[in-house]
C-alpha cells in the first residue's frame, strides 16, 4: 500500500474500546509481578507468601516461626504449603486480601513493611488459578477461637474474590496456612530457587525461624539466631521536604484542620510552628502573599505551591528514623562469620538519611573476602552481591538495580581488590525504607534514586578503605615474614663467622643478633601503625569510576 | 522488645484496610511507568506520546507526519507539545484515552502495535498533573468537520477523566495535537534524552516524517526515506499453541459457537477440521473421553486440560504473520549507512516464530563496525547496542532487557571482535510481537523469554560469522600486500643480478618475474575464495559464552 492507499475512519479504530481491571492487567503482563519462567514463577511465589508472614508478624511483635513446603504432583506441577504462627486474617478481610488487587492496610500507611503495593499475594491466587484452575486455600484465625477454612479465586473481569467454600469451627489456634497448586513452574537449588531464597530471609531476619521442605522431602530450619523480635515498624509522618505541590493539594482537600498553619503542623513530621512562621515570612516576601490562617481547603494550587517553595529554602530536622528496621551490624556479622567464614569481613550501617526529599531510608552494607566468600562457578569464583530490600532477599533483575550499579561504580581497583569481578567477594546490602522506589511490580529492583545511590557508594567506599588496609597490612607482614626470614638466616651466618673471629659462643652471639632483628622489625611495626592511624583518617570520596558515567545514572534523577 | 512483648491483635492491624485505585498505585509508584529521574521521565512523556500518534496512523493507514517541540518554562519546567496527522479520537473517548487507565482499543487484541497497555498517555497526564497542577490539553478531530479543545485531568481516586473545559467548533481538520506542562524534568542531548529518542524513532520508522524542536529552538527534521505506509497491523487470531488452559475456560465461556469443534476451528488460527479430529482421538484414547460436539459453555477445567495437553502433542503450522510487521533489511542498510558509515555491516532478518508457545515473533538484527560505529565516550569508543520493541527504542533498563542479555552471552572473540566491549560496533535488534512481554508498565526492557533470547542468539551468531569472514579477509589481504611488496623488492633485486648473469635486459627480466608473482598471487586470491565459499556454508552454534552461564536466563523460564 503507497500514500494513497485507503485510509480508515478513527470511529472504525475506535469500535473495540474497552476497559480493562487490573486483574486482566496483571494476567496479560504476569511478567511485571515476576512471573515469567518456571524457576522464577515458583520464587515469586514463595517471596508473596513469605513477606506476608513476615510483615504480619512484625506488625503484630510475634516471634516468626514459618513453614514452607513444595511437593511435586507430576512434571512442572507442584503444590505449595505456608504456615506462618501470625496474627492471622480477620474473616472480613480474607476476601480483600487473597481475591482482590490493589487492596490492602500498607499502601496508604508511611511505614517499612516488605510489602506496600496491596498486590503480592493476590497474584499468587491469579498464578495458581489460571495455571491449574485451582482455588487458593486459606486456614486463618485471629486467636479468638473460631477459625475459617476457606478456598477462593478471583473473578478477573470485577477484580473481585469469588468464595468457593468457607468451612467455620472453634478452635483456639492463631495463624495463617495458605496452599496452593501451581503448573509451568520448576524447583531449583540453585541461586535463583527458593532455598536460596530462604536462606537469604533467614540472614536477614536473625529473628525469624523458617523451615522448609523441599520436593525430596528434606527439611531443612533456619533457627532463630536472636529472641529479639524487632519493633514493630512505626507509621510515620511524612516530612516536609518529601511532598509535593499535589501531596500537599490532596491533603489540604481531606484534613479536619480549620487553619492552614494547624494543618501543616499536624500532617507533618518536624514541623514547629516556628518553621510555620518561618513559611509565612518566605510567603509574605513574595508576589502573592496570603495569610497561613486560611481555611485549608480554600488553598489553591498557586499557594500549596508557594508553601512547598517556601519548605524548599527552609532547614527541616532530617526525618524521624524511628520507624526503620535495619538488620543491624551484629546480626550481620554473626551471618556473615557462619556462612561465608571469610578471611576478611566488614560491616558498616550508615546513618538514616532521606531520599526524594523526605522519605526516609537508610543503607547497610558488608563486604566480605575470602573462605567461601563470593559465589563458586566450578573452576573459579566470581563476586556476589546479594541484594536485600526491607531485608527481603531481591534475586532478580539485578541488572536493573541501584545496589548492583552502585556496586559496580566503585573503582575496586584502588582498594586492593584487582580483579574485583572475579575475585572471592561477598558484598551484602540493604535498604530499608518506608518507600523503596522499585522498577516493576515484581519488586526486584530498586530504581536508580541519586540519593539511594549516593548512599550505598558512600558505604561501599568505606568498607572499601577498611579492605584496604586489612590488604596493605596483609601484604606487609608478608613481606616483613620474608625479611625476617632473610635476616635471621643471616644472623645465623654471622653470628657462625663472628664466633670464629670473636672466640665467643655461637649461640649467644646468635641470641643477640636475633634479638636485634625483632627489634628491628618491632619498631618498624609500631611505626607502620602510627601510619595506619593517619590513613583512616583521610577521607576519601573519588573512589568512584568514571566520574561522568556515574553521573549518567544520577542525572536520569533529580525529581 | 523482647519474645514476649505486647502483641498486637489482627483486628486492630487491619483497621486501615483499604482499596486503592489503578491511579493512585502509578501516582505512587510512578517509577514503574517510567518516571524517575528528570532525564526519564521528559523522554517517557515524549514517547508516551509519539508512539500513539504513530500507531493511530499506522492503524488508519495514514503516512505518519509528527511533531514536537519542547520549550523551557523555567528552571526544570517545560511545556510540551505533539501534533500529528492521524486519524483522530472521537470526541466520546478522549475520556478514556487520557483521562483513565487500562482503558483503551489495544489490550484485548492480537495485534502488532507499539502501545499495549492502556496506561501510557494517561500516565502523561497522572504526571503533568501531579508535578504542575495543569490538565492535559488536546485539540482532535477525526475529519468530520468538527473540532474539539479539551483540557482534562485525572481524577486520581476514581480513575476517571475530569473534563475541565471543552470548546467545540466546527472546521475541516484531521489530526491530534497534544499539549503539557512538566516540572522535575530536563532536557538532555545525551543518549538518554529526547533527540536521541526520536533519532531512532526515525531510523525504525522510516515512512514517518518527525519534526522536533528543542528547548533552543533549534528544529531537526528526520525526513521520511520511504513513501511506503506499512500495512496496517493485522489482528490474528489466537495460536493454539500458545493458549493455556484459563485462557481456553475463558473463551469457551462467552463463544457463541454451539459445539466445541466449531469454537476451535473458529476461535484459533491453524485450527482445521482434521486438526479438531485429532485432538478427538487424543481424547477418546484417554482416562475420561468426551465428545467435542458438547456445548463448550460445558466444558469443565479438566477437560479444557485435556484439549490443551492434545494440542501440545499435535503439530500445526507455525503462526500466520502476516500481522508482524518489521523495518526490513533495505531500510536498515539505508538508516545504518547514512548514520554510521561503517566499514563493515550486516543485516538479518529472521524468519517469523512463536514465543510462549504461539505468539508470532520476528527478530532482526544489524551489526556495524568501524566508521561512526559504536559510542563514542571521549578518549575511545564502547560498543552501541539500539535495542527495539516493535519499532520503539527502549533506552533505559537495559541490563535487565533480554536484548542486551542476548548480546552479552555471544561469544564475540570468535568471531574476530577481541575486545567487544570497546570495539567500534554499533548492533541494532528489533523485536516485533503482537505481545511483547515487557518486565515492567515502564516497557522499557523485555523479559527473559527463551524463545525470544534465543531468536536473537541465533541471529547475533550469524550476522557474527559474516563479520568474521569480513575481518578473515580483510586480515589476509592486508598480509598479502605485505607478501606482495617483499616479492617484488626481491625480483628488483634478482632482476640487477640476473641480468649480470645472463647479459639480458633487466627490464624485461623484472616484468618477466612481477608477472611471475601476480600470478602467484591471484591464483592464491582464487584458492581463498573457493575455501571462503565453504566456510559460509559451516552451521556452527557454539558461539556461546558459557553455555551453562547462558542458561540460567533461560532456565527461568520454561512456562
Amino acid at each position: 500500500m503507497d500514500g494513497k492507499g485507503k485510509e480508515r475512519h478513527a470511529d472504525d479504530l475506535f469500535k473495540e474500546f474497552k476497559e480493562t481491571s487490573i486483574t486482566e492487567f496483571f494476567r496479560k503482563n504476569k511478567t511485571h509481578l515476576g512471573y515469567s519462567g518456571s524457576i522464577r514463577s515458583l520464587t515469586t511465589v514463595i517471596h508473596e507468601m513469605v513477606t506476608n508472614s513476615l510483615d504480619a508478624c512484625e506488625e503484630a511483635g510475634i516471634q516468626p516461626d514459618i513453614s514452607v513446603a513444595i511437593k511435586k504432583l507430576g512434571n512442572d506441577h507442584y503444590l505449595i504449603r505456608s504456615e506462618d504462627n501470625g496474627p492471622g486474617i480477620p474473616i472480613r478481610h480474607i476476601s480483600g486480601v487473597f481475591g482482590k488487587m490493589l487492596a490492602g492496610t500498607k499502601f496508604h500507611r508511611n511505614i517499612q513493611l516488605r510489602g506496600q503495593q496491596g498486590i503480592g499475594v493476590a497474584g499468587v491466587t491469579l498464578f495458581s488459578q489460571i495455571t491449574t484452575g485451582k482455588p487458593i486455600k486459606i486456614k486463618t484465625s485471629t486467636g479468638k477461637g473460631k477459625v475459617n477454612e476457606i478456598a477462593l479465586m478471583i473473578d478477573i473481569a470485577k477484580n473481585k474474590a469469588d468464595i468457593l467454600s468457607n468451612n467455620e469451627y472453634s478452635q483456639y489456634w492463631r495463624g495463617t496456612e495458605i496452599e496452593c497448586e501451581l503448573k509451568g513452574v520448576n524447583f531449583t537449588l540453585r541461586e535463583q530457587g527458593p532455598f536460596e531464597y530462604l536462606r537469604r530471609t533467614a540472614i536477614a531476619n536473625p529473628h525469624a525461624k523458617i523451615t522448609f521442605t523441599d520436593p525430596e522431602g528434606r527439611r531443612t530450619i533456619f533457627e532463630r539466631s536472636t529472641e529479639k523480635v524487632p519493633k514493630p515498624p512505626v507509621e510515620i509522618k511524612p516530612h516536609p521536604k518529601g511532598t509535593e505541590v499535589d501531596d500537599l493539594v490532596n491533603m489540604a482537600k481531606i484534613t479536619d484542620g480549620r487553619k492552614v498553619s494547624s494543618f501543616l503542623t499536624s500532617t507533618f513530621s518536624r514541623m514547629s510552628n516556628a518553621k510555620v512562621k518561618e513559611i509565612q515570612k518566605i510567603i509574605n516576601e513574595g508576589d502573592a502573599p496570603f495569610d497561613l490562617n486560611k481555611s485549608p481547603k480554600k488553598l489553591t494550587w498557586a499557594e500549596c505551591e508557594q508553601i512547598i517553595n517556601a519548605i524548599k529554602e527552609i532547614k527541616f530536622l532530617a526525618p524521624p528514623t524511628e520507624g526503620l528496621q535495619p538488620i543491624g551490624e551484629e546480626q550481620i556479622r554473626k551471618a556473615i562469620l557462619n556462612i561465608l567464614d571469610p578471611e576478611f569481613e566488614a560491616i558498616l550501617t550508615r546513618n538514616p538519611t532521606a531520599h526524594s526529599g523526605g522519605v526516609p531510608f537508610q543503607v547497610e552494607v558488608a563486604i566480605a573476602y575470602g573462605g567461601q566468600a563470593g559465589r563458586n562457578i566450578g573452576d573459579g569464583t566470581k563476586v556476589e552481591i546479594m541484594r536485600f530490600a526491607n531485608r527481603t532477599p531481591l534475586l532478580f533483575d539485578s541488572g536493573a538495580c541501584a545496589i548492583t550499579k552502585s556496586v559496580n561504580s566503585v573503582e575496586w581497583k584502588r582498594y586492593g581488590i584487582k580483579d574485583f569481578d572475579n575475585s572471592p567477594t561477598t558484598i551484602l546490602i540493604n535498604v530499608v525504607s518506608t518507600y523503596i522506589p522499585y522498577t516493576s511490580a515484581g519488586k526486584q529492583s530498586i530504581a536508580d534514586d541519586e540519593d539511594i545511590m549516593k548512599e550505598i557508594r558512600m558505604a561501599l567506599m568505606e568498607v572499601g578503605r577498611k579492605y584496604q588496609i586489612f590488604y596493605s597490612r596483609q601484604k606487609r607482614d608478608m613481606e616483613k615474614e620474608v625479611r625476617k626470614q632473610i635476616l635471621m638466616r643471616y644472623s645465623t651466618e654471622l653470628a657462625a663467622g663472628l664466633a670464629n673471629i670473636t672466640g665467643k659462643k655461637e649461640e649467644e652471639i646468635l641470641k643477640k643478633l636475633n634479638t636485634l632483628v625483632l627489634e628491628k622489625l618491632k619498631l618498624e611495626d609500631e611505626l607502620d601503625t602510627l601510619e595506619e592511624d593517619e590513613e583512616e583518617e583521610i577521607e576519601d570520596d573519588s573512589g568512584i569510576k568514571d566520574p561522568e558515567e556515574g553521573m549518567v545514572s544520577g542525572a536520569e534523577n533529580g525529581t
